[in-house]
């Protein structure tokens, strides 16, 4: 068993958006299509982005800031009854990471103009993948409680929920 | 603009796999078919994997607990010339955190068999997302560098050149 001990990040950058507040945030890319942030790395990682510019999309890896105290269960924005905290993508996670595919539209020196832009202006980032479909290898596959709710699942924003006090 | 400060996750379980060492370790999960390991959760979660037996597949977001120091430019394994490092998957990143699509056999109690395994043993664990394709909102995409690799991408396993030292 390796010994847990606690693991330190910095961010790299952070990410601009047009979202002040969580009300109204599209809750995921796929909702956010069209809207535009950037990503604004911190100058010393620049060298990094190099032949990022092939990619249509990438990975961000960002921390939620702005996360509170967790619940093993939640009512997730596209249902109404209680959902394990892993089979939903709510913020307030015991490691608050968040993960979003965003178009990349442009590279000019530190700052990445992106696209489909579900996050919140002045979320820390953490790291940037290429997004390549398929490395993951998946072929079919099931998606639990969120099968029907392919629909909403384009359009869905978020409401107060995880602004809420913990229980 | 954000205070930058440390931001410290901690691990909430670890990866069970069958590789010891990198070499000979599938670099992604699309080259990792059939391979099977273990999410062993610490029990203290156990609550919030509700649910996530209904999804085929989930993310596991890990840390990369043997990387090393990072360079800006690295020559990954599926290539031959050096390449930005955020337009690959290299373990040593400013924030080593791994990203990998697994597919979910069975959950019971604190343990998920899970299949097409591209981590070390031992790696600790720092959330569990489901994946929904869906969510992610990519129609038409470009992989870069990685174009004229996708058949290489499906068996490419790796070497040593990630337990060099930093230049």
């Amino acid at each position: 068993m390796e010994t847990i001990q606690p693991i330190v990040y910095k961010p790299i950058g952070v990410i601009r958006s047009p979202f002040s507040t969580l009300e109204g945030m599209p809750i995921q890319p796929s909702a956010a299509r069209g809207i535009k942030g950037t990503v604004v790395l911190n100058e010393e990682y620049v060298e990094g982005l190099s032949d990022l510019d092939g990619f249509s999309h990438a990975y961000l890896l960002y921390h939620f800031h702005l996360s509170k105290a967790f619940k093993l269960r939640v009512v997730p924005f596209l249902d109404d009854q209680q959902r394990g905290l892993f089979s939903t993508r709510a913020p307030n996670r015991p490691n608050p990471i968040g993960l979003s595919v965003v178009r990349l539209n442009r590279i000019e020196s530190n700052r990445i103009d992106i696209e489909n832009v579900d996050v919140l202006d002045g979320t820390p980032l953490l790291d940037i993948k290429p997004y390549v479909a398929e490395m993951a290898g998946v072929r079919d596959y099931r998606i639990g409680w969120l099968t029907d709710r392919r629909e909403e699942m384009q359009s869905k924003r978020s409401d107060r929920r995880f602004r809420e006090p913990p229980e």
